[in-house]
């Protein structure tokens, strides 16, 4: 069995073909790593990949992009929608299979080193690898953008966590970390009321009071005019899917509003759901790794 | 992605560990085949292996066992409480990964006449290979078991699938075909009546009238003193795990029972249990293939 951990580095760079082109055949020119998906937002100035590799090969292939990253995007020209500071500007490592989140936090920290060591960009840690409580949040790090990046390595807290308070003049700043895998978790309500899908949103986040691993908020579903309560559930294994599930369904009670359906955006670990099988069949000692068939699969 | 196929040969050896290390050596002789698990039980005089593979080694490592057992079991001296017909008495193929069912039976009748051919064992085609319903059920295609095959070949009904009306002298007769994976499924009940167990297991298995992919006894469990409907769920696609877990719940109530746990055995795929998670979270449009991350790690 290999260790698969899986790597989603955003990259500000949405509009020019050429240099997307070379990040995908840089993504795949590393044995070991399978591209799984891209997309480039124009508006966003901003490209997303999803790869998955071995603890090895996801090493190399997340330094190779951000050398290419920082070779071919100049962020004194760079203007888009999304927060952004750096040419690449954040770049995830999460556990997917035989490997632990710890052990994420340390291909990160490689990845880091070696960043900075080669290529002078300056690198916080963030999310699980973060050195200091508020430098988990990407929003925190990222406040003030690539435009204040200068002066915000010179204030006293915030020094990089690897190289000098100095950014890249083209390349800026990237952030580095391992995280939870994230489900991104919606469900729809009988109602064409979009506070009462708003005020469920506040009772389930964590950042309002609810659950932690739980960002949620509420939208109109316009074509179907239906509320949603749209959530990124950023650590199943601490809170599942279930939870909010079932907390939105009681909480809808309130106002007579009912769950008429739910749904999973773009990738979930199998794990994820596995999990809230469990839960409503009310399993007995489930042994995820060794009773999962496909779990014996991967080579 | 390479098709992926489970094949779980039943031999009729459980006690001689020289024959058992012989079958073992052969199984992982095959390059691409993983032995996922093998147990002998003395009682039974029978081994049950579990292997996984490619379309084509399995068909190899199939063969390359089927004919290991020719050679070193002798069914004229077999005794054991398990009924069985063969050296080999059953070999089933599994659809896993990236293949149907359809193809599964092509593989069975590829390896049913490769074994007939070269080994001169006559095979009779089950499950969903069969050539005939009667022949989908390994119980009946077995009854007479090895000392009443001879006869029965003779039968006009019981002419084998591949070979000539006439038992392999020490090795006897095959059964092979292509089935879904089965999940073994109970559920415990709050009651020490065992009755009740019996009673909805009647009503829910189909050779009783309830679902046809539900196989399923009322038994106790000793230790604890509790009530079991133990099942075997034998196509969770068409008759998936809820199903059966929400009509126990309603029809034990009839009896003031409840459900207070629930058992899955040995190995089971993802998609059995995310199935049961989709329908609980009541999730539209998933495409288990496409969202479910660990489909695009397997090779």
């Amino acid at each position: 069995m290999s260790k698969i951990v899986e790597c989603i580095p955003n990259f500000s760079e949405g509009r020019n073909q050429e240099v997307i082109d070379g990040l995908v055949k840089t993504a795949k020119s590393i044995p070991g790593v399978t591209l799984l998906d891209y997309s480039s937002d124009a508006s966003h100035n901003r490209s997303v990949f999803t790869l998955v590799g071995d603890d090895n090969s996801i090493q190399e292939v997340a330094f190779q992009l951000i050398k290419y990253a920082s070779e071919t995007i100049d962020m004194t020209k760079h203007q888009g929608e999304h927060p952004r500071m750096g040419a690449t500007d954040v770049c995830p490592f999460v556990p997917i299979k035989e490997i632990t989140t710890e052990e994420c936090v340390e291909i990160s920290k490689k990845v880091a080193e070696r960043v900075n060591t080669e290529l002078n960009i300056p690198i916080f840690l963030y999310e699980d690898s973060a050195s200091r409580p508020e430098r988990q949040n990407l929003a925190k790090v990222r406040k003030g953008q690539f435009e204040g990046m200068a002066d915000k390595l010179l204030e006293e807290d915030w020094a990089p966590d690897f190289g000098d308070r100095k950014i890249h003049p083209t390349a800026g700043v990237t952030a580095i970390g391992a995280r939870m895998p994230l489900v991104a978790f919606n469900v729809n309500l009988d109602t064409d009321n979009v506070e009462v899908a708003k005020s469920i949103a506040k009772i389930i986040r964590g950042s309002s009071g609810g659950y932690k691993y739980c960002k949620g908020i509420g939208l109109m579903l316009e074509d179907r005019n239906i509320a949603q309560v749209s959530m990124n559930m950023v650590n199943f294994e601490k809170c599942s899917l279930y939870r909010t599930f079932e907390t939105i369904k009681f909480e809808a009670k309130r106002y007579g509003v009912n769950i008429i359906g739910s749904e999973i955006i773009g990738l979930a670990p199998a794990k994820a759901l596995v999990d809230v099988a469990e839960y409503y069949l009310q399993v007995e000692d489930f042994d995820y790794g060794k009773q999962i068939l496909e779990n014996h699969l991967l080579g």
